[in-house]
């Protein structure tokens, strides 16, 4: 059974303020490194103390982010989740839902280029194995997350975001896709890198959906997908060296920018694809 | 080696006009029933008489494209061909370039709604094995026909579209991916059939990338999205009961429609979503 909170009381002087209240839980999917690992640290900081859910393929791997675990045993835990398993997938939400009963944020952060570490520059380089294995890490394992914890997202306490004054426009919850600007097909001037493009614009697809399916009812989530500028990961780091300097953001910097998004988002939000710096991309 | 054919001459006295030539050659990919089946029917006849490849993947099993064979044994032809299998990609493009040596037109008609024959309307009903195999069907396996067409339909003679009188934007070969307007992220307003709508965006992704890279060289191939309306066929007969009389398209209007549209395009339209009616859709 589903544990239910009501949504965040006492928010009613202001409208739209962030919430920035402690006691928030996250699941952080695909922490181990990256931009995921740094949403990690972001949280469990001091300052926001949340309790984080960290999840990856291979936690003995991990080693940045057992050492973060090692400084922050009190509010990071981490769980071997592989999100092409269904099986893994029931067995970390029936865990979760048993210990926390909800989830107030779910970051999506998994995602692969390509098998081969480098984007299609044309048709050539294109395969049946690059695209399938593609769209399992980028697009599917994101989707099969929302089906498994949005039970949890619903039940959420509203501890992300902007709460409106107004109860009926309060949100339980946020579900963020991490996608990429060379996911927007209107945006696309240079094309290449099919697979990648390609899970990302599924993705988006998927982020809509969910948008629409989560916020009809009494309890919410807002869901949008986040571009997080052009961040020194490992996903992009064969490609960085026409990238000018102040355009090449560290994961700390992206993320930072990126909690501010998630800090001002609200039910008016959702359903949208934000930048870094917080402008609203086409699809 | 591919045959050369140069773009089609002798249309300079007026620009942007259809070309209606005879003697094109088109390949219609998903040709067994539907809207597959009538674009071949539409090609074949009189008026037309265009060289028709028609591929589905049983063709023992297609009656009704066996009997347009039987009609039109000089201008069909029927090809086995399963878009999941590479070496029958591959096979059949070698097949088609020492019997043609080129191609006008490519028809991507096959898709499924999902494996159920019905879409999702919530999370609960998304699978891994769902959306998995309409992203096959429904995406990679039109962009795949791109990658193992493409040399072909560069080496097109122009035979379909608008040509300009300027050869500088004149097209070899025009390119059409069967969409959906439920692929449109914008147009999303009801959520629900993940699979299928989110495999549509990701075609629609691959519609841009290609008319990107197949439009850039001296040989260039016009690459667009269509919808075809609500048309009565398998895919969507489920889901007739809702729609008015006026906007259930019979295969044969929505064919005519489209055919209208793929008159007349020309290098300035590539990269687009149209609908039956000509009008441009968000991605």
């Amino acid at each position: 059974m589903w544990r239910f909170h009501k949504p965040v009381q006492g928010l009613g002087a202001q409208s739209l303020q962030p919430v920035s209240m402690s006691g928030g839980i996250a699941l952080i999917q695909g922490a181990s490194r990256g931009i995921g690992l740094q949403f990690c640290k972001y949280l469990v900081s001091s300052k926001h103390r949340t309790t984080v859910i960290a999840t990856c393929r291979d936690p003995q791997a991990a080693t940045d982010l057992q050492a973060l675990k090692a400084q922050h045993p009190d509010v990071l835990s981490i769980r071997r989740l592989d999100v092409t398993s269904q099986s893994d997938l029931q067995e970390t939400a029936q865990g979760i839902e048993q210990q926390f009963g909800s989830l107030d944020l779910l970051i999506n952060c998994a995602a692969m280029l390509h098998p081969s570490g480098k984007g299609e520059t044309s048709l050539r380089e294109v395969s049946a194995e690059g695209l399938s294995q593609a769209l399992a890490t980028n697009t599917i394992g994101p989707l099969l997350m929302a089906k498994y914890f949005s039970p949890l997202l619903l039940n959420g306490r509203g501890a992300f975001g902007a709460q409106s004054s107004d109860r009926s426009k309060q949100h339980n919850a946020v579900l963020v896709n991490m996608s990429a600007k060379v996911g927007s097909i209107s945006d696309n001037a240079l094309g290449g890198w099919y697979s990648y493009r390609m899970s990302k614009s599924a993705l988006n697809m998927a982020t809509k959906c969910l948008s629409i399916e989560l916020g009809r009812g009494k309890k919410r989530v807002v869901c949008v997908s986040l571009h997080p500028g052009t961040v020194d990961t490992e996903l992009s780091r064969p490609y960085h060296k026409n990238v000018p300097k102040e355009k090449l953001f560290s994961p700390e910097r992206s993320v930072s920018y990126l909690m501010d998004i998630i800090d001002n988002l609200n039910m008016e939000r959702t359903g949208k694809f934000y930048a870094w710096n917080g402008s609203e991309l086409p699809w």
